[in-house]
């Protein structure tokens, strides 16, 4: 194999510094395949982040900007290297890297120490919700261990991938459509901290009441209750008290027992994920036509039921028309 | 194999008015295996009911009184055959039928075209959610085509069958902790209709206000807004509204052409069910020590990632230490 795409030589060359290196890894965990399989294996055991932080919210409710502010906070704080992943699955990029969002976020193009990579949607999305995770693991085994992960809260994989970080910020800004959109969307429930951006708008402080109070009405807290700080991304208002909540809800799950718990949970809801889509792919390749389609489609007419259609799938040997024995 | 177990005969029998034969073929449903593959197949063409109505709630809150009142109303409308399946994974009982439940209605026990049937689990409790719709479904095949599903809502499976129904009533009590409740175990999300039992004790207004209030603020709400009716199930206040409310929403999924696309999306989500649960079935009776317990337990010390489990998992090769190739 080249050296430019042989997993072990990328991941060496990349801990000794490489950006160029890491780049290419990170490419290999996108597109999926046998190497994307042994960068993972590579990169698991070290690949444990100090801290994951999704940051999520609608287009254009500021989250580059922020996920850029939160930069300068991290980096000024502890000084540590700091990964970002902003997956946009709407991207019709397909270079794997948006040159939109290296642009906004240009602000650290020279800090070695803060390496920013776009993932965009290669195939299906549900890709994206396997390969992110990966991802986030080969920054960290790579030495950036403090990963913030943004994605546009719009569908469900993207509040999937948003809610798998150990905390998870969601960007409103200020009207009371937002809040109720982002309640739509099924931010509410992965929110660890609310963050009103824009705050120098109009109804700033009615966004911050409106989620006050559907915390106060709705939601399963446990002995966390989600923070609402107001902030302006564009000047820096607000970021450092944003940067400090974020710090202390790791410190709490830390406290509480729940950090390793909730990274256990999620390993095995990954490993779910790629079990089902192992399975699908198998069903795919199979030559037989057993294929997921032809199979939920016979359900559907109501001409196999559940245990039938499973056991077509599974035995791979599927005709059409055929029926369960 | 004796006709008193022979799933044909019994559905054959079943179909023709006995119930003892009805009662054993859903025995057979509930114990799982192969004579209840067999029974699933022979009663899926034609066990689609008319309309599966869910009842869920927290202990305490009145459902099988609810119920028992709903089932009256029922009969005094269409007079259509009824079919109750009384979902309580928590029950003591292992016969499979639940005295309690069965005195509790015996208002209809006179009554041949009222079936109750109590489901108590047998096993884990995810069996249970894979033998409740093959259970409507055998009641819906032996002419109940009108079913109602009672489940006690505090548990995830319990919601998740008690959400699988076309409509699905949340029944609350007066009190603002009952409402708050009924939002922490994800009953807000299932519910098209709330029945506000018990409306004769204080605070009933205030519990109809708090749920009109997280309906206006926090529901993913599309063209239905569920309605939420007061009464006393123990003396039959409100129940003819609450009836009519329920068939409002049969005729709105209709009229908005929901009515067999959430079927056929519970119908693929019953084949992912039944898919992982036979995958988990195969990998626990495989001999080589391949099980779902090592092999996670190994990825969760971090020897294997979840590729590698699921590698592990799917060859059904798995030796304690190894490592994925």
């Amino acid at each position: 194999m080249p050296p430019a795409r042989d997993p072990s030589h990328l991941y060496e060359t990349a801990r000794a510094g490489d950006r160029a290196a890491l780049g290419r890894l990170l490419s290999l965990v996108e597109r999926g395949g046998p190497p994307a399989r042994e960068a993972g294996r590579l990169t698991f055991a070290e690949g444990q982040a100090d801290h994951v932080v999704g940051i999520t919210g609608a287009p254009g409710s500021g989250k580059s900007t922020l996920t850029d502010r939160l930069i300068t906070a991290a980096r000024a704080g502890a000084g540590r290297p700091v990964g970002v992943l902003a997956v946009d699955p709407s991207s019709p990029f397909s270079g794997g890297a948006i040159l939109g969002d290296r642009i906004r976020m240009q602000g650290h193009a020279l800090d070695p120490e803060v390496f920013v990579r776009s993932m965009a949607t290669r195939g299906h999305l549900g890709g994206l919700a396997l390969a992110a995770p990966e991802a986030v693991r080969v920054l960290a085994a790579c030495g950036y261990r403090l990963v913030l992960v943004e994605t546009v809260g719009v569908g469900q994989v993207e509040v999937e991938i948003a809610g798998a970080a150990d905390t998870t910020v969601v960007v409103v800004n200020p009207g009371w459509g937002d809040a109720i959109q982002a309640a739509k969307a099924g931010l509410l429930e992965i929110a660890d901290v609310f963050a009103v951006n824009k705050a120098d708008r109009p109804g700033a402080e009615e966004t911050r009441r409106d989620l006050e109070a559907m915390l106060d009405m709705n939601m399963a807290m446990g002995a966390w209750r989600p923070p609402v700080l107001s902030c302006v991304a564009a000047t820096g208002e607000g970021i450092p008290e944003l940067w400090s909540a974020i710090g202390d809800h790791r410190a709490h799950l830390e406290a509480a027992g729940e950090f390793s718990r909730r990274r256990d949970r999620r390993l095995v809801e990954e490993l779910r994920g790629v079990l089902v889509a192992r399975i699908e792919d198998d069903l795919r390749r199979s030559q037989s036509g057993a294929d997921w389609e032809n199979v939920t489609q016979a359900l559907l007419r109501r001409e196999t039921d559940p245990y039938g259609a499973a056991e077509r799938l599974l035995s791979g040997a599927s005709r059409p028309g055929s029926r369960p024995g």
